[in-house]
């Protein structure tokens, strides 16, 4: 392990971020969701189930008034064997004191607060501010005394706290707390969102460890280790380090604990012994895991964890098993989409070369799952591989979770939809045709707002003496290399095209400045070029002497003293490539997929008609390949984008069923593809990434 | 309608089957599964799930005798909403006066006796006879004096009976108890059986039908249609018919009964209102029906009453929808094995053109029900497409029910089995990779009993003047023709070569033989010759004009004077058929199967190694199809079957999960294919029907 080549993303507010393309996002998350996901937490929206977010917090504070007043409270009848609380019945009052929806619900509201979080920091918003204040104050107000939160057992009978782990998510919302107050901590300065989450932190603590009289448990939804990392970066307390340590190297262990606390809880496991439980990655310590299994979410914060640990305490064998997993999960069960979890039964990964395209879970949140996970190895260790994934998940899955118009989200996002078996089949209930406005379950939409709102911190790493560009994004940006400031602009024709500059526009520094090189790129060129070397006559312009340039991992390393007006000039092309998936995977078997740059794209009805399955892409007209792709501005739900024509061929079918094999009758015709992100903004309609060859 | 075409099958006494293909399968039904399914009705199989079938027969019996002697029985709890019935619990006793299994277990016991009925046809076994006599006996003791007869009423609240025809199988009871009583009859010339299904019968006319004081019922898992039609063939009972014709024709019209009789049960339908449920194919009127839908099994019962009804009532338009819904089941959702039922969820038909390979259901109860339904329609109108699908059926799918040693069983009939996959993947969890030794709801092994011991029913059907030969097996057959009796023989090389001849051994009549030609010869040849042109100097051997000659529908009609001696020369080519599916088949492009004669083949592990999914037949070496496709005797679980040899190429996978389009790295290989039938036979291993190209 190379400690040396390790970085931390950019401080958020180091760098604003100024093309067209990702402010639009992040516009949206300001405008839409994040004002949306507020009246939700608040249930007020007309025809959406309620979230039950803030009923929840202020029922908690109300019970904890109550306890402090020494007042008499009863605690409403919970089923503790279901995930989400039954609501009150049709025609009745809600029970002001009773917990209601999934027993995750805490988290929903700190996701949120989280996102407007990284959007204060974009730009100051008092109103906004204001309004998130409000949450503040209401999780603050829920905490016990003790520093408990978590309003499922506030409500009910606090004496089970920690008695499930594996289903109940206190850890899981402590993990979710811990990522907002360090975001809100930086966002605003202030320390009331952090001290809860310290407080609460340490009360998790106080119950869960190795020492004698505590349990030794660890989370059934993984996230805390990621997030008390944070907030042992963010605080310095070293106690939060270890904390997530023993999380991390406690799971797995024989005897398996979330068997170990089924017994003590009623004397038997709901539906018998986990047996580790690969759904909860606890079957085995994770440093002995070597295929990516269960719950794909889960996995992918676990894994995130994982990787953080590994390099912050330089622990080899750690990094050695993020590896594995990586490999397992990214070169054999990931979706050329960026998506991971092909199998909606348990909303997991599948075993691998297993992707099917209709039946595809690949959900919103994996694949952002899998862009913090991309982050945290290339912090660990740079090489493009992982740049070039996460880049894959946050072009495609994680931004067609979210509609054009930031109204409606997907959930699970198919590589192939055909609209009517989505409607009638069973087998495909977890696929929705059309991204939906909210969810019972709204884990994805406040996951989307809050990556999008931090995309800087995917953008840029730096270590003490090196900047690190992994994404190409028009922006700017504050940097200190070897202790002395620098301010940069990237200016960039991305996604759409592939030139880009990096400039110093102020200070002076030395260190090294590494831009990846993607791998869809077949013939990037990068040079640095000084304003020194133009003022001296005679130096050739390209003065990349005065940078040494080195290539490593697929980053080029440019070292050497950087002034105002230096620059990186950045050439990389951007060919239609023309993808085929490992013949082990039997789905895609004489399949082809079509890529340009980040983009994975895809062909819709809305340009093709509604006979998709009918069409394949014509291998003869495509022998002079990528030359008759033509590449076309096309308008898809008010923006524009870079839209492929590919020669295909249409099936003309006869009525018989089987037939003796007979070259099919076909006509020519032409596909336009459209960037996947894009699909499903001009209604319902079929869609597909894979293409007969 | 041309009612002079209609025909009925032979009975089965005038038919010997003397092929070693077809004998084989039906001494295994005989020496094998008749004796283990007693068992197994008795509860005496070691390590399986009891049946309950004579416990509840026995139980119910008790129950009656002590009505009748005044005592007093107390009712034990019944689960009214549960299918199968909560077995005791562990370590306790079975209460001797519960009723116990699925609500349906009645009929398990109806099919052996249907079965045995069968065997005893082919060869008295006093032995055998017996011990049917003791399950005979067991039914008619547990019939109530009023002649209900279903255990799980007389054993619960008799009061609730018929009061959930849809969930509760008493009027499929009926249906399965009818068959048998039939078969009973015509096998041992006794009536015990026969007249409890008339009492029965009986029993449920005073309660359903369209007079005031009834309920306009009707069966929810149908049967009784076509039973009670038999019944009536019978005992030449026209009520029968006629409550045969109004199961019919209730079905499906508005009010929708099972939401009528779900409202007057509980005030409400379990998970609400069926809307007609076409789960039930009672979504309207069975006339104005166009899609074969809902449960597979449930479906080609239901149309196989229909065609019976069509013919004998010479109702025009019930046959045009008994040819509507053959369409829609035939020609866009049957599997190329025969199978039908494409999805688990309902075990039902799936949309057009969906037809998946690995997540088939392909019922063989459903396969079975095809060649009922293909029967009937030859019955109405004879017709080789009919006829091609019925073989179709009989010689793939229901034939792979059963392993070749008769001692275990497939439910569901994948075209693709990974066994891996279908062990860890509940996508998968319907199918599995091997035959199982028995089911819980056990509808498949003596269904399979059943029409394999009366496969001379299938293969031949005469009308007063004409024989019909359907399917080529070796047999001798008594017909009457014109009133004529005549002792015909057929010798065939079937089902591995076409060549056949059916030839007169005693008797002399007029009239006509038809025999089919099957959709799968190309060039078929038939002539009739006789000893006489023989016998006659100068006249040619070939006195095809002494037999007047025609073709009509896939028959060729032979007719006018049989006398010994004469025999009809027929000739089938049976070339290696590549084939493929319509266009709009999406999960079949780019994909062929090969059969052979009335075989489907598949291409297995144990032949062709464990990478089946990385292989495709080489389209460059079979451009001389069939010419290099090699045929070769192959022993498979104890039988020798052609095996098939294809020219192949193997994709030798690299690492990389997407890469740039380039040809596959491959190795030609030779695959080897077997009948479909013969699968599983040699241990877990994948299969494939459909290869890539």
């Amino acid at each position: 392990m190379d400690k040396t080549m390790q970085s931390r993303p950019l401080p958020l507010r180091a760098v604003r971020v100024t093309d067209s393309f990702w402010q639009r996002e992040m516009d949206l998350v300001r405008t839409e969701v994040i004002p949306y996901q507020w009246e939700a937490l608040n249930d007020r929206v007309p025809g959406a189930a309620p979230s039950w977010w803030m009923h929840n917090m202020r029922a908690a504070a109300r019970r904890n008034a109550a306890r402090r007043a020494g007042k008499v409270w009863t605690v409403p009848a919970q089923a503790e064997k279901l995930s989400f609380q039954p609501l009150p019945e049709k025609g009745t009052q809600p029970d002001p004191d009773a917990f209601y929806g999934f027993v995750f619900q805490d988290s929903d509201g700190y996701k949120w607060l989280e996102a407007v979080s990284y959007q204060l920091m974009r730009r100051p918003d008092a109103a906004l501010q204001a309004t998130a204040q409000q949450a503040v104050d209401a999780v603050c107000a829920a905490q016990e005394p003790d520093g408990y939160l978590d309003t499922y057992y506030t409500l009910g009978l606090r004496e089970k706290a920690f008695t499930n782990l594996r289903d109940h998510h206190e850890l899981y919302c402590l993990g979710h707390l811990a990522e907002a107050a360090v975001a809100w901590h930086q966002a605003t300065g202030r320390d009331d969102l952090l001290r809860a989450a310290m407080r609460f932190a340490d009360c998790c603590a106080a119950q869960l460890g190795r020492e004698p009289g505590k349990k030794p448990g660890y989370p059934g939804h993984e996230i805390a280790e990621m997030a008390l990392i944070r907030l042992w970066e963010e605080t310095g307390e070293r106690r939060f380090l270890d904390q997530a340590l023993y999380f991390i190297d406690e799971r797995g262990r024989r005897p398996f604990w979330f068997d170990e606390e089924a017994r003590l809880r009623e004397g038997a496991a709901w539906g018998g012994p986990t047996d580790g439980s690969a759904y909860h990655q606890a079957n085995a310590p994770v440093r002995e895991q070597t295929e990516a299994q269960g719950h794909a979410v889960r996995a992918m914060y676990l894994y995130s964890g994982m990787a953080d640990a590994a390099r912050l305490t330089g622990d080899d064998a750690l990094a050695a098993a993020c590896r594995r997993l990586w490999h397992s999960a990214a070169d054999e069960k990931r979706y050329v989409t960026g998506g991971v979890g092909a199998t909606h039964v348990g909303e997991a990964f599948s075993r691998p070369w297993d992707l099917p395209s209709d039946t595809a879970y690949s959900e919103t949140c994996a694949s952002i799952g899998l862009a913090f996970f991309a982050r945290r190895m290339l912090q660990l260790e740079p090489d493009s591989r992982y740049a070039d994934v996460m880049e894959e998940a946050l072009y495609n899955t994680v931004l067609s979770g979210m509609a054009l118009d930031g109204h409606s989200f997907f959930y699970v996002n198919p590589l192939s939809c055909d609209p009517e078996a989505c409607r009638t089949d069973a087998r495909l209930a977890h696929v929705k045709p059309v991204r939906q406005k909210w969810f019972g379950c709204a884990c994805c939409p406040p996951n989307i707002a809050r990556i999008v709102s931090s995309l800087p911190a995917y953008a840029y790493t730096a270590s003490e003496n090196t900047l690190y560009v992994h994404l190409f994004v028009g922006s700017e940006l504050n940097v200190t290399l070897n202790g002395k400031p620098l301010r940069l602009r990237m200016t960039t024709a991305m996604p759409w095209d592939g030139e880009a500059s990096l400039e110093v526009l102020e200070g002076s520094a030395e260190g090294t400045v590494a831009v990846r090189v993607p791998g869809w790129s077949r013939e990037a060129r990068m040079s640095a070029v000084t304003l020194r070397s133009l003022l001296t006559p005679g130096t050739p312009e390209c003065a990349a002497d005065e940078k040494a340039q080195t290539e490593k991992d697929g980053y080029v390393y440019f070292t050497g003293t950087w002034e105002k007006g230096d620059r990186i000039e950045i050439f990389l092309d951007m060919p239609v490539r023309m993808l085929k998936a490992n013949a082990r995977v039997p789905e895609l078997a004489g399949q082809v997929c079509f890529r340009r740059g980040p983009f994975t794209y895809c062909a819709e009805g809305a340009d093709n008609g509604p006979d998709l399955a009918l069409c394949r892409v014509d291998a003869e007209r495509l022998q002079a390949f990528p030359e008759n792709i033509a590449q076309e501005p096309l308008d898809v739900g008010g923006i524009t984008v870079t839209a492929l024509k590919v020669p295909a061929l249409k099936a003309v079918p006869d009525d018989a069923l089987y037939t003796e094999w007979a070259p099919d009758v076909e006509s020519p015709c032409t596909l336009t593809l459209i960037p996947y992100f894009a699909w499903d903004n001009r209604g319902e309609n079929p869609m597909r990434v894979w293409l007969r060859r």
